[in-house]
């Protein structure tokens, strides 16, 4: 048995709230030998006091040695097997800049890049030119037409862009045609199926017409594409857990991860301080609220140590308004670590607090890395953390009789 | 490879013995914030100093937040993964009431209920009847004969009783025929494969018979059957770790839960007292002991938390009386954790403690859940505690050269 089928079976609805407070790379290092880590060093005397009453431990995002991105960092804590359940690299892309992908659609990456006038490639990347060249040469491109297909061009930044496909039948078992070298030319698209083929297909008349476009406009005159991907079926969190679930994020991303799996996205200004004002005016119309804080992350990988302190303490300081409300099960934790001295994602395991009056305390007094670690909870893969939420929410029936 | 064949690879007998006591439900939870639970209240002497002689953990029944029943509770405790073994409902009722369920049979769980003159469902559960009317209702259908199956009406109390339906190719993929509503009338059994609907046809004969037999016994004038299941097949203990297997259990439910991995059931008298002095008795004759202890689970689900603290200091006081017996591994558990402040079996890991010669000791001194979340087994799947009571025993060669 599959445990969203296990949740279907068991799940039961009491009306209860459940509040998962996602810091972006809460996680991270001390940055020399018996330091503190940047959870440990900040301030956090209201996580701390909701501690005390919490269960704490240390979650695995995907397995022991995996730094995830953040699509699989969160699908594994809204329960769905990162491994299991993949996204595609031109759907994360899509979401990332707010495109709102839907199930006929192939997304994919692209990259304006420099061509020689034999057609081979002598910069990948084109330059780097200013994003402002890139949304000008996306909309040259917005005028190419497939018959049949909808075809959407939207400039990321840089030399970076999105095509997404549009249409019946198109796979995305098709090649990157980023032959990721020098002195060759763009590579030539191949579907591995009939489905896939109508995506090649569409995909080299997309690439010659915008060559032509494009010629005179070195150095950004050709593009390649890679990461075809369809938007992926996946089970809503309506239908596996029965949660009326709402996303208060800031940042596209999330709100695009969070609409892959069901929620409803809510419009959560651009501060937390917004964030808290939205949960407290929808509080009554669902069941599970995710709110995601970013900053953890991007100060972790920028590398600020004290930048990152500053925000975990910031996030602190907003504990006592969310408690407020009274939610039957509170959770802090992080999608992945990232630590500010590797300035990237890492797989260290995650500081998670679960609050909820049916905890087993477990003595941790403090939030942070080394307390977590003796926390209740262990070290725990993330996708579990969705049915200990639901359990403590008083959500799950009894197995078997 | 799977764990059971993994074991019937590596085992080997050495004539040692190993003794699973299993408190039903012992693990708790404190009544406060800060308060201690019910095993870590009562004065454990006994098994406190076992404790320093041996490893701790937690046992994780299924799955985090998964709170089990006392089949899943016990077949993860024997080695079954508990999401792989399903025993469905009416198997369960029928080992509840130590009906000897075998591998021709259906079983099925009933109620009374009332209908009114046009069939349609009023109540039901008839009003909830005394089990004497139960008793004698049941005896009326035992007059009811089909060709070619066997049919047993066995009551329970109150409105359930237990049909089992015994013969060649019944199936069970049969529906409920309790509509679960009032004011209709029951479901007619439909088989949903070929030996399924030798099933339905004969339930669809026996409740016509019932229903013309309790014509005139209103409020018990007719009966509704949910749960159809077949006796799982299942390996059984002999087979995978090469035990000569006793149960030594007062309640019926837990005797049948082990005569399905092939454990002998031995008499066990009424009390604690008796079960030792069977397991004196029998000694030289298995290797491996399940003993089982109700008190622990009934009083946590009355919520009688000192009832509870004092049903476990019981326990200890015996303790010293089985270790007398010098078995070779002595582990004390629990199927699951009831904790009295939540009136029902729930998903919080179950302090473990396992005596061998061969355990690394861990530091923990004292026998409660604070205390086996520092312990050296950790916090593990409760199908792995019968290889590591495998390995303590000295039953286990090495994987591999």
């Amino acid at each position: 048995m599959n445990l969203h089928q296990l949740m279907r079976d068991l799940r039961e609805n009491n009306g209860s709230k459940i509040v998962f407070l996602v810091a972006d790379g809460l996680g991270g290092l001390p940055l020399e030998v018996g330091g503190k880590t940047e959870l440990e060093t900040a301030r956090t005397a209201n996580l701390d006091g909701m501690v005390r009453e919490a269960v704490c431990g240390l979650s695995i995002p995907v397995l022991p040695g995996i730094a995830p991105g953040s699509g699989p960092g969160h699908l594994g804590l809204f329960g769905y097997d990162p491994l299991e359940y993949q996204i595609g690299r031109g759907i994360l892309e899509a979401l990332g800049i707010n495109f709102q992908v839907g199930p006929r659609d192939v997304a994919v990456r692209g990259n304006f890049c420099t061509v020689n006038d034999k057609g081979l490639i002598t910069d990948r990347r084109a330059g780097r030119p200013a994003t402002e060249r890139c949304i000008e040469m996306c909309k040259k491109m917005q005028a190419i037409k497939i018959p049949g297909i909808e075809i959407f061009v939207e400039p990321v930044r840089e030399h970076r862009f999105v095509v997404v496909f549009r249409g019946d039948n198109l796979g995305d078992a098709v090649n990157d045609t980023d032959p990721q070298a020098l002195n060759v030319a763009p590579l030539h698209a191949v579907g591995e199926d009939a489905n896939s083929q109508n995506t090649a297909k569409a995909v080299n008349t997309f690439i010659a017409e915008a060559s032509k476009l494009l010629k005179n406009d070195a150095p950004t005159n050709m593009v390649t594409l890679r990461g075809f991907a369809r938007y992926p079926k996946i089970a809503t969190m309506q239908d596996i857990y029965g949660l009326r679930c709402a996303c208060i994020a800031v940042y596209p991303m999330y709100k695009g991860l969070a609409r892959l799996v069901g929620m409803d996205i809510l419009d959560a200004g651009a501060t937390l301080n917004d964030q808290i004002e939205t949960l407290k005016k929808v509080w009554k119309d669902y069941d599970f609220f995710f709110m995601h804080y970013k900053y953890t992350d991007s100060t972790g990988e920028d590398g600020n140590f004290a930048g990152k302190v500053e925000k975990i303490e910031q996030l602190d300081a907003e504990i006592p308004r969310i408690r407020a409300l009274n939610p039957d099960v509170f959770i802090v934790t992080g999608d992945h670590s990232t630590p500010s001295k590797m300035l990237s994602h890492s797989w260290h395991p995650v500081p998670t607090v679960l609050w909820a009056k049916t905890v087993r305390p477990d003595g941790v007094v403090e939030f942070g890395e080394s307390f977590c670690l003796r926390g209740g909870l262990g070290q725990f893969e993330a996708k579990y953390l969705m049915s200990l939420a639901m359990a403590h929410a008083g959500r799950l029936a009894k197995y078997g009789a």
